[in-house]
């Protein structure tokens, strides 16, 4: 089965409610750090969906927690970028990551007078340690505007924010860094194959026919961004197609560098595979134990290409 | 296509990884709750999702983001209920629910030194006011160890810790109530059907076949539970089978109430089912404006319900 032409994917598909809000964030973010010569990376980050039905109770996820996304964009805060963070709608993300569930309530302490118990609520003393550094450096980004959140859900909402991202992030040429870590579908069910109403399960278990979504990364690679520095992952469960088909990639697209991963050994180990090379980059047992996210090597690694990139185009 | 029996089910598929130390808490939960003749109910909460592989990156997902299910815990908790919370882990919680993003960094002002920026983390005076309640509440549950936190993922997961848990509730006869609210999935792939590694999207889109998954409200009504108040949920896109489908299932499962509604209108408006009755519960607009949750009123009708219900059974 082929694939509708990219161009085709936008004109059958309608772009999500909130689009227009989206792309003005995203032009005014990317205005304002172009004109004080910041480097921009967009991180793209978490699963995506594929509905099946217009009235949507189910549909296809890719499992992505948002993991490496949302740590990254820490890094790249760290390392001087400004950030737009694009991803899945309650995925992880930077800053709040650190803390789940209930957490941050059991951080608190409350206290007050009988009559009114309720007057003051403070950081624990012994969790304070923990927040005040996350803390800090979220409330300096925030005050610095170096990071906007855009969310999405469906892989149609991606394709049109990514679409937009890249026309904002092209007058930037090598200064915009693309890193691609969310977890797109491969798959969609085309509008006009989907039931309106819910599928009802006494009709028998139904089968479900999906069609591939055009390869984005060649419009974006060409087209779109083609001054920037565009970084992919590839995420296999198989070891044996790993480099294989990061270089399958890279040839066929043309861009920079596959961060390929294996499913299971995604947080210790990652392969960076560029046109001419490939090497690891990992974590030892003690970095691990000792706390030590691979994140940070990966986007202090990342951020030296992208600036021997930046270099070579200004001395040409 | 017909689906397994319940038993084979559970013979096909092995428990979650950490079963063992989720019915143990149940256990406890329910014995300890049990003895000081409180009432308990289940509240199941959230989506499942079905893998598609064995090494999971691709699944179904039913939408739920928990709503229905964490706001009623709590009203739960306020009638004076022992609530065990079983939700798809990240999906909504009881209290941290009112709270997402980056609210809570937001809420939080950190002062200190120069030398010591980090020392001391407050809530602000205009955020005590929306968390001070919210907190308080939080505690005493905890405190008094009224609510028990549970989480599945997968189909299979919740059929395991949904079976376990009625085993706990068993013994509380009359005193247990299921309130069913996890949208759980009607389909989902056999294991022997299911590819070990990631569907390879250079083979073309694949076609996927589903299963029905066995309707567990059955064995549960009939001869896991049999003395409880259960209460399941029917959720339709299309309003015209909402009312004959919850009476559908009521005549099949011969259990006590079916909350029907629909996915459009389900914040203001539900249909209570019974063998006998069917009423709207529903909020007007002034409600809604005022911020009243439709959960609050369906939980005392319930809770009333359920009073009604032991009554009866004290009075044979």
């Amino acid at each position: 089965m082929s694939s509708l032409h990219w161009e085709e994917f936008y004109a059958a598909h309608l772009p999500p409610a909130d689009f227009e809000d989206n792309r003005q964030l995203l032009k005014e973010f990317c205005e304002r750090h172009s004109k004080i010569h910041n480097k921009i990376v967009l991180v793209t980050s978490g699963g995506t969906t594929v509905p099946l039905e217009h009235n949507t109770v189910r549909f296809v996820d890719n499992f992505s927690a948002g993991t490496r996304g949302s740590s990254s964009a820490e890094y790249f805060l760290d390392q001087g970028y400004a950030v737009i963070f694009m991803h899945r709608q309650k995925s992880l993300e930077p800053f709040t990551r650190h803390f789940t569930g209930q957490q941050f309530f059991d951080m608190l302490d409350i206290s007050g007078t009988d009559n009114d118990p309720g007057t003051q609520i403070n950081v624990k003393p012994d969790s304070v340690d923990v927040l005040a550094p996350i803390l800090l450096k979220y409330k300096v980004a925030q005050e610095s505007q170096r990071i906007l959140f855009i969310n999405f859900t469906s892989v149609v909402d991606y394709m049109w924010l990514l679409r937009a991202a890249c026309e904002c992030l092209a007058p930037l040429e090598q200064r915009a860094l693309l890193y691609l870590a969310a977890a797109v579908s491969d798959f969609y069910i085309p509008q006009d194959k989907m039931p309106t109403h819910k599928i009802q399960s006494g009709q028998g278990a139904p089968t479900i026919s999906l069609q591939l979504v055009p390869k984005m990364l060649a419009p974006l690679v060409s087209l779109w961004v083609p001054h920037a520095f565009v970084v992919s992952f590839k995420l296999e469960t198989d070891e044996n197609l790993l480099i294989a088909k990061s270089r399958e990639s890279l040839n066929k697209y043309k861009h920079k560098l596959v961060i390929a991963n294996i499913l299971q050994t995604r947080k210790y180990r990652v392969v960076f595979v560029t046109p001419t090379t490939s090497y690891e980059v990992h974590l030892t047992r003690e970095q691990a134990l000792s706390g030590l996210e691979i994140e940070e090597p990966i986007v202090a690694d990342v951020s030296r290409k992208h600036d021997e990139y930046i270099s070579a185009a200004q001395g040409q």
